[in-house]
């Protein structure tokens, strides 16, 4: 497996002098946040490379394309220990978050940023002497800082304590949900795959501007199609399928539900949301549901659901700068999924 | 000035659809957080810069150096909004942190992550096309990993609350000022300073490995050197010309003292400091110093500033790889210095 000989290698990387705890919280901190995920993104890049090239990968295809994936993986690590202490959150992926272990705490700061710099040394380390590294550090660049950016947006919308129903429109949530997941999870994947392919096939055009153009913003529109589902399986997914028990409500997250909620609803409900949102006894959160329900808000994202699919399947099928089955094969993944 | 013309670039990189506040937030985070400190590293750009090239720099040469300090800058604000974050401390360069703002809190974590993606869009900005870029990507990388390691070594040194001293090695101390002061604050500008000289007068010698690894062996011994006076200061400087109180006692820093100290401590003095280091109050505080006093901690200061001096210009006169003057003038800023 690579994951274990990448972590080797980033340990083996460190100055020679580190004391020996030092490294062994480093590997702790790698094998406690980095896997456990489903993966989605770091698996991407090998299946739309080979979709790219046409053909089974190489050894070294395959090699190269995996460490893209665990760079991924290892970004989104950085991502969400940072995340996580922000939003004062207790669990994630069914464990306690990283920063409630006893021993780390406010050093999960800290942490968060060796998570991030691993992804530099691995690129270093695996693609130095290619044509494509400054590229490949540029993206991972420009993907942070986006993330950053949404980041920001998130945390300035909703004011610690405080719900104000008027921050949540359907434009601000779009926006965050663009900057702070769609870069990072759809366009950085893909991005890794274009790269390679012009590194293996040797076609330039794989990277021209026009081809990452299509990709952003087709990212973008798979990035926002996800997030609205990912909001609405949180409340009616299945816990046994998910893994786990949605408590965006509790957390008063400003979510697809809500902002659809607040388009439609009378003053009355809006009051409900007002007075229940972001509470976690039962009673709150049986009556935000319930808003919910009377505005049919299920049927209202299987609607949704057809016909952005729709939308997305028809901008994929009219690009020619690209082909449409690296774009076609990840929608495919996510399309109706109940997890 | 070049400081708010490096903001209004930051933020005109800006995706376009990014919300005005947003960018405002941004603009005031680096007002804030950037400007304000001695500036010595980014200076030493510059300075070193002229010195290695025996002239007084062109505009380019100039704009360049000085662009490179500014993103030492950068990279430092990203490093002390997220140490005092950590440190839960309260004020910076005479002003509230900037976690303390009431609009930010525990935002600052990801505050500290634009500040640092900062640094590599005024890179990309400024230096994409230059054949020393992905060098300098590189090095800003590795810096970082170096100070991330270092203040890892600091925050597992001394657990939150507890003060055990007997984690307060002089080893532990060297190897923590090492990583997380001396590369960033010492090497990091030199390193510039040889790429920038590389670049400009084309020899390749100033980088090459001899000549960065023996600037990273003594600013490995200014760095020390520095950090020490630092912590003496801190205790024995001038309120007035330093600009602040020292408060390294009251927060139960492991500093040089403390380490001094209980090198030499009888079994009272070590008591002295067990029960007196990390509080508040005046008489606490007076205690501590007492036992500096009386183990003629000032002195043994001047003995170690005169003999360390002699080593670092010693090692500087050794030196044939590299100009003597751009060491030899950076640590004649600092030796006995007051400030
Ligand atoms: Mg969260
Ligand atoms: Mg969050
Ligand atoms: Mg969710
Ligand atoms: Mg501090
Ligand atoms: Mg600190
Ligand atoms: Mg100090």
């Amino acid at each position: 497996a690579l994951f274990p000989s990448l972590v080797d290698e980033l340990l083996a990387a460190l100055p020679a002098d580190l004391p020996a705890p030092t490294k062994d919280w480093m590997r702790g901190l790698f094998e406690y946040t980095v896997p456990g995920g489903k993966m989605n993104r770091g698996l991407t890049v090998g299946a739309a490379l080979a979709s790219l090239l046409g053909r089974p990968l190489a050894a070294e295809e395959q090699l190269k394309a995996h460490v893209l994936g665990w760079c991924i993986e290892w970004l989104q690590a950085f991502f969400l220990v940072a995340d996580d202490i922000m939003d004062e959150s207790l669990t994630r992926r069914g464990q306690p978050c990283w920063h409630r272990r006893p021993e780390v705490g406010v050093i999960g700061v800290n942490d968060s940023f060796v998570l991030e710099t691993s992804v530099y040394t691995l690129l270093r380390k695996f693609f130095r002497a290619d044509p494509i590294y400054t590229d490949l550090v540029d993206l991972f660049h420009s993907v942070t800082l986006s993330t950053a950016c949404g980041q920001l947006m998130d945390l300035t919308t909703q004011p610690k304590g405080a719900i104000e129903l008027e921050r949540f429109t359907m434009q601000r949530y779009k926006l965050i949900v663009k900057y702070k997941t769609a870069f990072y999870s759809f366009y950085l994947p893909l991005a890794c795959a274009l790269y390679l392919g012009s590194l293996f096939s040797g076609n330039p055009e794989l990277t021209a501007p026009a081809a990452l153009e299509f990709t952003s913003a087709i990212s973008v529109q798979m990035g926002e199609f996800f997030q609205i589902q990912d909001d609405v399986l949180d409340v009616y997914g299945d816990p046994v399928v998910i893994g786990k028990v949605g408590t965006d409500i509790q957390e008063g997250k400003c979510t697809w539900l809500v902002v659809k909620t607040l388009e439609a609803a009378s003053a009355e409900q809006r009051a409900v949301l007002q007075q229940n949102l972001g509470k976690s006894d039962l009673d709150s959160v049986a009556r935000v549901k319930k808003v919910y329900a009377d505005l049919r808000l299920q049927e209202k994202f299987q609607q949704y659901e057809e016909e952005s699919g729709q939308a997305i399947s028809q901008a994929i099928r009219g690009t020619e700068v690209l082909p449409q089955a690296i774009f076609a094969d990840l929608f495919a993944k996510i399309y109706k999924r109940k997890l």
